[in-house]
């Protein structure tokens, strides 16, 4: 008998049939006399629905109260998936994010997670039910309605794997595992039956939209096996979240991930000064932005040049405030671009090895692909390329790489 | 300055651009200087679409999943006004019936108040804002969330202005007042300014859709002045439930209530023994059908006739029970009829005046109208007839007790 925590997203949960088509799947673990917790997003299309509704009133939605709104969509879900399992003589409760006690900051719609009382989850399992938990929300120590933000329901199911010391947490999710790149971009494009924690978290954090980064960083921070399988096929093992050092032996690079959700701004000839960095960047972060990917030039005449990325959301309003720090600093000139793609090569294979850097922007140069930003760690190289050229590069670092070919 | 708490239905809060109607109408109560706290139901046409989705699953929904999936109905009406009131200037902040600790019994769909912590709420108007509160929800001891049953937000608002203090509690809903019977059967109904506690009660419990009975009960237990407004309209002082004695010029006849909603059962020659009319209702009651209207004949061959109306969505039901219990007594016979109307004339004058009934029993015999059923209670007659009568039988009485004319 094991303990598991089950993930189901908002396609797999979509309608009355596919909540039913869930039940089914969580008493196969249930008649193999398993404990499960089940944790489910909102129904697919919900979420949108709600938050139009928000902006037919405020197109900037007040932040409590639309975690007041969404919160409603998990648990919609987590009352019919209850019904359904009922129906089918599954003994389940359902809980809300303040049941279960997920205490998060009071960061609205943008929550991190402080604390889960697992207690109360327990003595639903041991009292022989499913717990069907809502995903996505918590509550503050006010009491407050809280979300973790979209996509944050991986992150529930992590947070609940590690409190409750799940055997193994799966994201039961809309592909059939973690894939070498994006299929649609890479006919080629091969699944992995295991891959790193790390890369993981390289590679959701690059856009594979495979899992959220946060439920990544969790799973590792706590230890938790974490695997994606698919919700739509009863077949294969998907994909497994190792912990392992990779071996010798491990390709150099696992896989190529994507992202055109950044724009780049860049601005030129400020006065260079050792807080440079600070005075360009705090700005942007008071306003809530968020920044990936820093590049700093000091080009020699006492002015440095300053490029960052940021989500493409925030480009207009990131340029807005670069441009009032241009006045204030005296700097020359603030440019920018929102039609940028991002493509990194991911690989714990590459911390013993060198020569990924130069395949990489060899095989682009040969495309004639023009690399505008650099930006390295221990296990990714990424690149910022015309966002015309995202195809063509992908598929072109999946041949360079061999990535086609099994370990 | 005065403590308004203000009450909107499902219809008043049926669309965005009604929702930002009601936050105009809670405007002006604050422009006033008043402190507000509005009670709200779940836009109209939302708790059935849930009530679907749940009957997809399952025909009976389990009651406890059943709430937790009703009670996200009117989470999403709280956040939205709360957004449309800040949206033009008026603070606001949602609440839950969990946040403000509308404690229940644990009848999951039928819950009754237990308690109410004003101070939640206490604290959101003397921080200067309106608490935006949903109607129709509470939760139990033991923090499942429940929910009090349709047109449950009604009490909510009078159990909410009861434990606030409240200077009056207002429900806006879709008719201008309490009327002397239904306008669309009889086009002479006039509203009325007022009207007491006891006479509303009957109404309500008749079938006058106007206010839910539970609410006025708790109006009348705890002295709550409540009054009834159109939501559509910005004229009209609706009509107020008063408390007072009636005095001696007070029309004898108030009001004609009626109902489409019941049926009748009978079960014929029960052998006569002291406990029979137990023996009957209990398995009834156990069944959890309510039962209305109750006669007893015995007709002196040592046999008794029963008669008892049931809501007609319980008829087949109560009629399942009943041939089991025909058949545990050694019974003559069970016998239904489910095309029933109940028609009853109401009015806190009757106390000191004779004649009602013998007035109404001519009037309708005048018209030919067979009566199959009657029960008295101090205030009003209740006559149980053929249901294609109905209407004629209302207007019938309307006319015979002068109710078109002003007091």
């Amino acid at each position: 008998m094991a303990l598991y925590v089950l993930k189901f997203g908002g396609t797999s949960v979509g309608s009355v049939e596919r909540i039913q088509a869930v039940a089914q799947r969580v008493k196969r673990y249930r008649d193999q006399g398993h404990q499960v917790a089940v944790v489910v997003s909102a129904m697919s299309g919900e979420t949108n629905r709600l938050v139009a509704l928000a902006k037919d009133i405020n197109e900037q939605p007040m932040t409590r109260e639309l975690d007041v709104l969404l919160s409603t969509g998990e648990q919609v879900t987590i009352a019919l998936l209850s019904m359904a399992l009922m129906t089918i003589g599954v003994p389940a409760t359902s809980m809300t994010g303040d049941q279960i006690r997920m205490m998060t900051d009071s960061t609205h719609s943008k929550a991190r997670i402080m604390d889960i009382d697992e207690q109360a989850v327990m003595s639903v399992l041991n009292g022989g039910k499913v717990a069907v938990i809502a995903g996505f929300q918590g509550r503050d120590e006010q009491g407050n309605i809280t979300t973790l933000g979209r996509g944050g329901s991986d992150t529930s199911a992590v947070a609940m794997a590690a409190a409750l010391k799940a055997d193994e947490c799966r994201i039961y999710t809309d592909v059939d595992g973690v894939y070498t790149t994006d299929p649609r971009v890479e006919p080629n494009a091969r699944k992995m039956d295991t891959i790193t924690f790390e890369e993981m978290l390289e590679l959701a954090s690059l856009g594979a939209k495979v899992l959220q980064i946060r439920s990544v960083e969790f799973a590792g921070k706590y230890n938790v096996p974490l695997r994606v399988l698919s919700s739509f096929q009863d077949e294969g093992e998907g994909t497994l979240i190792t912990f392992e050092e990779q071996d010798m032996e491990a390709p150099l690079v696992s896989g190529i991930a994507f992202n055109r959700d950044e724009a780049r701004l860049s601005i030129l000839g400020v006065p260079d000064q050792p807080n440079v960095a600070a005075s360009v960047l705090l700005p942007i972060g008071k306003a809530d932005i968020d920044v990936d990917m820093i590049i700093q030039n000091s080009v020699g005449d006492n002015t440095a040049d300053f490029t960052f990325t940021v989500h493409r959301n925030d480009y207009a309003r990131a340029t807005e405030v670069l441009e009032q720090v241009s006045a204030d600093l005296g700097a020359r000139e603030v440019r920018g671009n929102d039609k940028i793609a991002k493509i990194s090569v991911v690989g714990v294979g590459m911390k013993s090895h060198v020569g990924v850097a130069s395949t990489m922007f060899e095989s682009l140069g040969n495309e004639g692909i023009n690399i505008q930003l650099i930006s390295t760690s221990e296990i990714k190289i990424s690149v910022v390329v015309e966002e015309k050229y995202l195809e063509l590069a992908v598929r072109t670092l999946h041949s360079a790489f061999k990535l086609e070919q099994t370990a």
